[in-house]
């Protein structure tokens, strides 16, 4: 029936990023640090203080003016803690230094407390030879005023908040949260919590999308199942009030029962992409109304995979994020694969004495396989690998954040 | 002046886990599936229905009853849409039935509507060879009643939830979060967005904690700085209500101004590891007043090395988490490194063309680097890895969530 060649993963993915990059989410917030976990920065951020801020001590010890040293016992003129301002070093004198503590005017170089006599009338007598330098980490050495320290379109985690901390920043400017509406379809689904009629089955796809997106940084309008009725469909969709995308899982494929395509393609258009990926064949995206709409397929494994692969970067891509690109590691294989396919196959994994393996029943139908895995296996189109072949593995920790 | 030999990694972690399996959270809460996002299972889930709970179509197609069929061509008695209750297959009839929808009694296998000729008069005739069982999925073959699902002490993430989902749970009872309170020590600590006086820095280690904790399903008591001042650091920990952790950073290693310390010491015990871990060498482990106190080095990167590899899964098995080591992946160095340790060094790295490079300053006050890396890489102790070398490399994504 199908002709047409199916469309490699490379190719959706760039056109999803393309079609990311022409609708831009332009709004930005200023929000407090506390506030800023897992948002994307809006503006380069650029250093406003010189990271040290002063020479300070890398040690513990004793500062001095090496130039004014001839190896005597010295007399200890001052104590410098870190957070307090030190008096100027006096001639002839050293400092008793902690670590942290900005080095006293005059002062060139720390002797760590390790190499240190402390005499009895209270003078200390410095046992190693030293540099210049030594032990002092200097002003800027980190990050100079001006530099710039994050670039727009970083996200940010604990490390990056941390490093505005650092930098004073008790706010930032971020993007505004991408609005997605959450919709499933099918007269099969029920929510969980409820009976089971016959012939239904619980709607999961729901939660592991509500979860997902919100770990990525988006406003969820869960908008719960849609009945399969064309009016009802088309009145919901209309009443969806101001979102940046309309994110479906079901409902895509079946040509007959398809209200959510035919509604859809009565105020917009929707293109099915028949993908080389599996699970997930089926991928639909178009407007309406102007809004971007993306179709998943509607099996939970599937679901999973191409929101993973295609839908997470879309959504990351949206927000101005440079990076979207999952981390992926080259393992060896430990299992046979005989079959090749014309389709991506991502198996579900996990690692196992340094080898992938893969989880016994791959069918599309499965949230537990992806329970018990720890990332996604990668067997591409045409090939047949064998147990210690190398394989790209992916973490799932890389696609559920 | 220090002659005990460096504790190892390993032996630092397996003290941490045997301290937290002696002080789990024993408190569990029954919360909504949209709320136990991140939290940790308390009871193992079973499966209380088979999944699928029915046999059903795998495709849109034909279910018949093979043995009832000669090859004729058959009549359509029913269509079957997903979420619909079929009647039972009427006999040498053939029912439309749609993907996920119920295989009426008496069906036995489904035919693809690919390779169904559909005739004038409405009957279809199929074109290819059939096999009992056919396109179908059978009751339970995911899951049976009766079958653990998830055990105690699995985390809760998308997928999880989406599993339980699926299984029609709407609530899951999860382990009480753990209370941690975060303090910082020192008089150069200065929250961001405050001036710096001379000889001060910002705060960078209680954002960083904060943003981390959360992600680790644990509340935060947020003390903020305290004073080095030994009658109110003793207030500030007597006031600190009912936390599982107190963890704080700095004023660990400074002996002449180390007050908390003093404090701490005065109404518990406290013991100072040595570790052999660069960066991060000194960390604290006691208990004030039966709370468990850990103490992490205050600068930056330190924090962050000695929070992740070794406070996290201390955190993680409190709440009963079996599985708190990160994957770890062996990957060919992108650089050289010459000198040999004695302490276990992990690296800011980040990857670029299959190899693990290393950020040019890892001097350990750097957040920076970390912002700029991906991961951590590990060279253990008396190694000196050189470019092509296998080496361990940790993800941050696997580290901070």
């Amino acid at each position: 029936m199908q002709a047409r060649p199916l469309m490699p993963v490379e190719e959706a993915l760039e056109r999803l990023l393309a079609l990311a990059e022409a609708a831009p989410i332009r709004d930005t917030e200023d929000v407090a640090l506390a506030d800023a976990e897992g948002r994307v920065l809006a503006r380069d951020l650029v250093a406003s203080l010189d990271l040290p801020p002063w020479p300070n001590s890398a040690m513990d010890g004793y500062a001095l003016r090496l130039a004014d040293w001839q190896g005597e016992p010295l007399a200890v003129s001052q104590r410098i803690f870190a957070g307090h301002a030190p008096a100027p070093l006096q001639p002839g004198t050293c400092a008793r230094i902690f670590t942290g503590a900005p080095l006293p005017e005059g002062a060139d170089c720390v002797e760590m407390q390790e190499n240190v006599e402390v005499l009895e009338d209270g003078r200390v007598r410095l046992l190693e030879p030293l540099q210049v330098g030594q032990n002092v980490r200097p002003q800027g050495q980190e990050t100079r005023v001006g530099e710039q320290v994050m670039a727009t379109g970083t996200r940010l985690g604990p490390i990056e908040l941390g490093l505005a901390a650092t930098l004073g920043h008790a706010r930032l400017e971020v993007v505004r949260r991408v609005r997605v509406a959450v919709l499933s379809t099918g007269d099969e689904l029920v929510e969980p919590g409820l009976p089971l009629g016959p012939g239904q089955i619980y709607n999961s796809n729901r939660r592991l999308l509500a979860s997902w997106l919100q770990r990525l940084g988006c406003e969820v309008v869960d908008v719960g199942i849609l009945a399969d009725d064309l009016q009802r469909t088309g009145e919901c969709l209309a009443g969806l009030g101001d979102v940046d995308l309309i994110l479906s899982t079901g409902g895509v494929s079946v040509g007959e029962a398809d209200y959510l395509g035919m509604a859809l393609r009565e105020a917009g258009e929707l293109a099915l992409w028949k993908l080389a990926i599996k699970p997930g064949k089926p991928l639909t995206f178009g407007h309406f109304r102007g809004v971007p709409v993306i179709g998943l397929p509607g099996n939970p494994a599937s679901t999973l995979v191409t929101f993973g692969l295609l839908t997470r970067p879309y959504l990351l891509r949206r927000q101005g994020v440079t990076q979207v690109a999952p981390l992926r590691f080259d393992m060896p294989a430990g299992f046979d694969w005989p079959r090749s396919g014309t389709r991506r196959e991502y198996l579900r994994a996990r690692i196992e004495q340094g080898q992938v393996r893969i989880y016994k029943n791959q069918s599309s139908g499965v949230l537990r396989s992806a329970a018990w895995a720890e990332g996604l296996v990668e067997v591409r189109e045409g090939t047949t690998p064998r147990e210690g072949d190398s394989v790209s593995f992916i973490p799932f920790s890389e696609l559920l954040g």
